[in-house]
């Protein structure tokens, strides 16, 4: 590798932006040119982040205001947005026109269709003219088109692990796809970090509940990619938890064989699907969110209840690395043509 | 109330025997004479279960060994056992002979059939000739009978998380009894207080994973209350998950609708369901597991999920309470003839 | 006892004001009157706090506006204050002036000199004619003039666990009072139910650290009353820490012997200094801050380091119980003319 | 860089192993030849160590038998000894025999006087005939003689947090060596993955407590070390406390500046001393464990209480990183030639 990429990440104070931070800080291939944030523009990184003082290039570096100006002056080629979802498209679309490629974060360019964007997300969508342009950034289903993209709506973290699990099944059209229900927990990072009550440790140490219901943000961009793997309208009940740890995603998810599928094909069926991705690990032990903590692996397995007759499928993911950061990352390297793995593994 | 009641608790070492403890001692009606426990036989409860040093008459107690002789001895009427099953059963049968009055918080006595004792616990059952004088010991399904019961399996932490959502819509025909999936979460705790690497804090802290697929015991009792409820078998995939707190289980369970029946219906059906019981409160907020903890309350909502028309049920009980020393008490309560809710609020 | 006697709880959605309505609603001798809360006027209680929805008294109250003619009105004798620091005193005025009995669990009754609140607090003593009038509400030092005083300011959470092991100490002038350092630990719970992104679970989990150096406000009445105990102008260092837990203060000292004291004097003093106390425990065993999680106790021990001469001193609470709320029940107990221990055993 | 550094695992089943295992993975110039566990031996790494499985090189190793002969035959140049103290011994002799360079993690390569190791440990030193050979394996103390060491006792979790404070200040005269008191928090998984029932999650959730006290075993490498530097006999008292976190360890040391010193003295004293040192922070704001976890890094503050002249010195660290393997690999680092951040950054 002759010389380094130069990125800048847009938006760095939240659990993902730090997340990203701390990530390229250990990619052998990037260069950081600029960090902004609205809210700590002027201060060292090292000060705001205290995790990433004496970290490598992040030692020098100042946040900058996140205005357009001074971020197309940057030297940077790409741009990772960490940015809540509405504002994320407000600097898309000058950076788009300016040439430059980009890796969203946000949720902004994650849906196809602008109507179900206003559908779930209760207003208009911010930057129509790009969504034909934008890819869905889940490189273990749409790895060739990321590679060219311009612009790339990196995929959620729930949509993660529950993706990876049901896409190569229904694509291959071993269970019923009218009949998926799926039950996530999440650690408390996967909110943010926003100074509400409901996610003080007082409010969610000893706490598990659900939120959300019935219609989570987060099932619009999950049914459109079901929905393409099946090659038809797949709709779900999708159950969020709040559960009280920092990080991890746990996905069990009820669904059933289709007519004539043997439950035996449904394990081997996964590890073929991902004999050769570097990320996604199918085994027959149960995953638990503690083994793929801080590393960018999504574990995978599936029981059959012979009782009932339903396939169990699980996942497990760290939310802010698999399910945000390190899969930004992993997109921006195949965008970039470099190794898929640089700086994750 | 004059006199209390004389009562010995058998096991009194793990978690659920320590909280049994705990909510004796503050009980206003019981005179504990006996606490046993094979480890630590000869000490002062106090310094075992430090909690408890200071407490009231839990000051002067000491650990007795666990032998019938004492326990027959010891002045009491009323026995809890808190022991693995299969060892309760052993200490049942000669206090049942001797005509003492029992709750057992282990699964010995919550089956009404040995073959399905067999079946989930891969062994016979040790005092079969029991088995058709045991009550299954949660008062809100079985109050009548309890009162006037010798011996009382209390209901397990998960089984009663789940029966007092379902078995007031089954018995209503509300909801269809061949579609049911569960998923559960428990605290650690629920586990015992085994000395066991899975269980070590570097183990459950930062980690989520289901456990026990896909035929965890408590699926047993489960299948039995449910199949009274709908008057018919009624089969459920269950899967149980661990959660990294120290008490607490929260349940959400996937059924639909039976035919023509309204949505509204089953919010207002749980309601009136549980108008007068005194731990159950039915609410459209969704539950959290730090509103029960250290209660006796279970916490039950329901949401609809118009889009799959799947029917959304929740849960949530303190597993040592509720699920264990808490409904002990209660049905206890109910057998010494003394208010139900005394010691419990 | 036949009559209740009535009380009003006036800010009551902070976690102390929220752990004080949980003891009074099983208080044998209270009616509670009045529940304010400006944020939630209007609202049911157990809406609000939902552990307490069901929950006896509190059943039926709604929350009702801090406005002193309400308060004034509701039929209340005594009036619990759970409010910030300054606004605690503009209710305690014209509390005072109806004369009404107060306890505040606020800072601003603890200190006897208005200017050392000055110093400590950054502002005026909102209320310095009342200051001859308070009384230290830590019952174990001050016993006999909280029965009969009208306002207490109850003892602050460190300042409880430091003090009930310290002052018998110095008053019996067993240890060197100029040589004292602490450092004490405290959950997340003591910081308030404040919407900072400082107390988030995603920043206070996996996280201890130190805060607050090295002028802590509770250094104020910690020192005031060692001094006291010491009837010598007592000076300490005072390191509070943030632990990744909701609730519980351990507390370290480090200290010496006074001259020719033996190291055998120091649990033997306590142990007498505490022998008729209801919820002091002195033990050899070292305390665990879940050992007095929910309860009004304090648990005290102590270890010589004869390698070095210095005396460690330890102690564990609650600081939502023997730190706040349950301290202010049992000052009130006092006031009342109740047994000491009512609610809170 | 040519060729990989040919290492071996010794004892990878603890959560100092099992972090070692994580951090040679990601070692750009490391080739592991073996790894070994007892309790494991013949299962693939990633079975027993789920975090493990897919990563690189691990994705192929299968634990062995802890037998010389193996680990003679295997290749390795480096060998680290993840065992418990007694035990390592036992293998770095024959180790040393057959001119292997050693990294032991335990502490029977720290000390350099077998009293000190019988007084602290309880037993006789296994090795005496080695200590003379070991060095001190904490390089910002001793790096030019781990450089050429044959056998390296990495430094414990304890004493690096407090000696990287305290061992510039003495060096320069800036502290009063006879006046040092330290309390420190350390997170679970400092005490090994062993199944006690003290260790479970629920007896170390929501609790904290001193333990070991008042002569913990890492005082003698402490104390050892501390006088190196001062030039004199140093004895200090250490209270350790067991924190309710998985990793992490924090350290408030109270001491005194030195006759005639200036508290601003102490701050730049420490930066200096640290100013090209890759893993020490120095900072103005206190530290957090949670800037540390999972890095290699120790950060340290100072705070001056000018009311009782004492100084105060903080620092936190990741016990399993800086506290453990990754200073093995640190030291290895040097031993073997490459790059000291190598692998750790």
């Amino acid at each position: 590798m002759s010389a380094k990429v130069p990125v800048a990440i847009v938006g760095a104070n939240g659990y993902s932006g730090e997340e990203l931070c701390s990530i390229l800080a250990g990619h052998p291939d990037v260069q950081v040119m600029a960090v902004t944030s609205r809210q700590h523009a002027g201060k060292p990184v090292g000060e705001v982040l205290p995790r990433l003082s004496s970290v490598r290039e992040f030692s020098n570096l100042v946040f900058i205001e996140s205005s357009m100006d001074l971020l197309l002056k940057c030297g940077a080629e790409f741009y990772f947005l960490a940015l809540p979802h509405g504002l994320a498209a407000e600097y898309a679309v000058p950076l788009w026109r300016a040439g430059k490629r980009i890796v969203d974060l946000s949720a902004d360019f994650r849906l196809r269709n602008a109507e179900v964007y206003r559908e779930f997300y209760g207003e208009e969508h911010p930057a129509v003219e790009l969504l034909p342009e934008a890819i869905y950034g889940l490189p273990e289903l749409h790895r060739e088109e990321i590679r060219t993209a311009k612009l790339v709506g990196s995929a959620g973290c729930y949509p993660t692990s529950v993706l990876l699990v049901l896409v190569p099944l229904l694509r291959a059209g071993l269970i019923d796809f009218r009949d998926i229900a799926v039950a996530s927990a999440s650690g408390v990072s996967g909110a943010g970090r926003k100074a509400e009550a409901a996610l003080l440790f007082g409010e969610c140490n000893e706490s598990l509940r659900a939120y959300g219901l019935p219609k989570h943000r987060h099932l619009s961009e999950i049914e459109q990619e079901l929905s393409l793997a099946a090659s038809r309208q797949v709709t779900i009940t999708f159950v969020p938890h709040l559960a009280p740890m920092t990080r991890g995603i746990h996905t069990t998810i009820f669904t059933r064989l289709a007519d004539g599928v043997a439950e035996e094909k449904i394990l081997s069926a996964l590890e073929s699907a991902y004999a050769d991705e570097p990320f996604v690990r199918v085994s027959k032990n149960l995953p638990d969110t503690k083994n793929v903590s801080g590393t960018n692996f999504c574990d995978i397995s599936a029981r059959f209840d012979a009782r009932t007759g339903r396939l169990i499928l699980l996942s497990t993911e760290d939310n802010l690395v698999k399910g945000a950061a390190g899969q930004a990352v992993q997109n921006f390297n195949l965008m970039a043509g470099l190794g898929e793995t640089a700086g994750l593994l």
